[in-house]
């Protein structure tokens, strides 16, 4: 059973639908009436962050993820809880200061502070990361429209080649090098967009677990599919050297999550407005793709106009 | 260092003083132009529960001391979120059903639901809960006045007794065993008296970690003392049964925790309105004690007026 399966399974029905919440199949938590959004994620050392040898990485990174939620439905974040369990050696007095400062840094760069959180001791290390926002209106998952455009922010699949260096299955040049992990810790996070995003937006998620992974969380309560093409999915001129010496693929790459991107539909009515939105902020937006009907298969489609097919989705939580 | 050391030195820093949030020093998070309260526990096996061979019990557990944060201090819980990290026993089909069914009768009995959560994959079992409430006013920590009387809610110390034999190092006849097991699962919030306690509770805390140690979290901050009177701290027929008959001090088992009742100081002026609400509620209150000069020693008096000291004054989370 992986996450989403135990979710609908054994949990959905502990949610209420008289508070105008979202029910457990959204990424965050929406209570109208009070205009409170909150998102709940838990981080476990060789699971979601490899070690703690860079204790100020890895409390960047998983901060970034948490509040990424957030924007990525149009929310604005205002504080965080963090609860952290760990031993004595993760929670050394020198580690200690270096979380602190290292969310002092990440507080001042998106305009958040910390609400309050636990320190407990257990043999494993891991993180519980509350994040909170507030707002009128949000960005519902499972509500894009037939032949709505697909979207996505800057590029995709740098994070993953980082990930491949740290785990030393991709060996690079120290610029290089460099350059990935820095993508795979600390992604950059579209918080410019965030609050233009409800104006045309019909759906949206943050690519955390992989491009076609998260589509299809993105519509998976509607009788809907997708055409991507291939092509039109942005990486960066690093990524692509990568793909043009055979050390990645771009679907491989693009598909393997933390990227942080937000991804989601819009009617071909707002595409001027988005193209806009893009040269005003100064961010990528690129359209990868299209909302097709039930009847139709979801489809990546390659530069030969040929369809391709996918063996890894994306990263699932099993158990 | 303790949890309070950890809080204190390194992340008391990264709250803010500027949105009406209360300082990291106290229990729960207030936001006063949101009227938001947010409490964050998290509960590691082996520490905070024994093991998971009665999840039922567990998450009641767990779920009810998450919720107290929020009663003691006036406010009455809205919704939560549960994170669970842990490996494919523990998280088996069977106990999803059992976890989701308990989670469904605590959701009555306190009128809360279940706003989301994660559910991730660990080797060491742990749970985050992320309680919610809306109130326009909370009884804050470090604010007794002195010459305030003290007082406490329900009884103390059975559920240390229900520890203890959980942990076979009391043995006791069956009928016993079960009242101080249940006492020690399900400790009886005091969720009536919640909103009633504003107008009266000049501070407030829940009894987690024992009546000594939340005593003096709950003054930590302020120039004064207490003296507690044993005589008036109130016990259940059963813990003076165990009394009587040695298996227990009465002070030891009122310093272990666990007891979930509120213990507030109010002045000397709200007494009559205190017994009155105490027995319009059907809810035993007891005056334990006075708020002292801090000129004097903090003191604990036996029914033979003499001062008594304490080994062991409660539960620090310890790193």
């Amino acid at each position: 059973m992986n996450e989403f399966e135990i979710i609908s399974r054994y949990f959905s029905k502990l949610s209420s639908k008289n508070h105008s919440a979202l029910n457990l199949n959204d990424d965050v938590f929406f209570d109208k009436s009070k205009k409170l959004v909150v998102s709940v994620d838990t981080y476990v050392e060789g699971t979601h962050f490899i070690n703690f040898r860079y204790p100020e990485l890895v409390i960047k990174k998983i901060l970034r993820s948490s509040i990424s939620d957030l924007i990525c439905k149009g929310v604005i974040p205002k504080y965080y809880f963090i609860s952290g369990s760990g031993d004595k050696r993760s929670f050394s007095r020198k580690n200690l200061k270096i979380i602190s400062k290292s969310l002092k840094k990440e507080q001042n760069k998106y305009s958040i502070f910390l609400g309050g959180g636990d320190t407990v001791y257990s043999k494993k290390l891991s993180f519980t990361i509350t994040s909170v926002g507030f707002s009128k209106k949000i960005i519902y998952r499972n509500n894009a429209k037939l032949h709505d455009d697909i979207y996505v922010t800057d590029n995709l699949g740098d994070s993953f080649i980082g990930l491949q260096v740290l785990k030393k299955k991709i060996s690079l040049n120290k610029d290089l090098s460099n350059y990935f992990i820095k993508k795979y810790f600390q992604p950059i996070l579209q918080v410019k967009i965030s609050k233009k995003l409800i104006s045309f937006a019909n759906t949206s998620i943050d690519i955390s677990d992989g491009l076609i992974a998260d589509l299809e969380k993105l519509i998976n309560k509607q009788k809907l599919t997708y055409k991507l093409f291939l092509e039109s999915i942005p990486i960066s001129k690093n990524l692509n050297k990568l793909i043009n010496l055979n050390i990645t693929k771009k679907l491989t790459s693009v598909s393997e999550g933390d990227d942080y991107q937000i991804l989601f539909t819009a009617s071909p009515s707002k595409s001027r407005i988005i193209s806009k939105t893009s040269k005003s902020l100064g961010i990528k937006i690129s359209k990868i793709g299209k909302i097709c009907a039930y009847n139709q298969k979801s489809e990546i489609i390659n530069e030969k106009n040929k369809k391709i097919a996918l063996k890894n989705k994306g990263y699932y939580h099993k158990f």
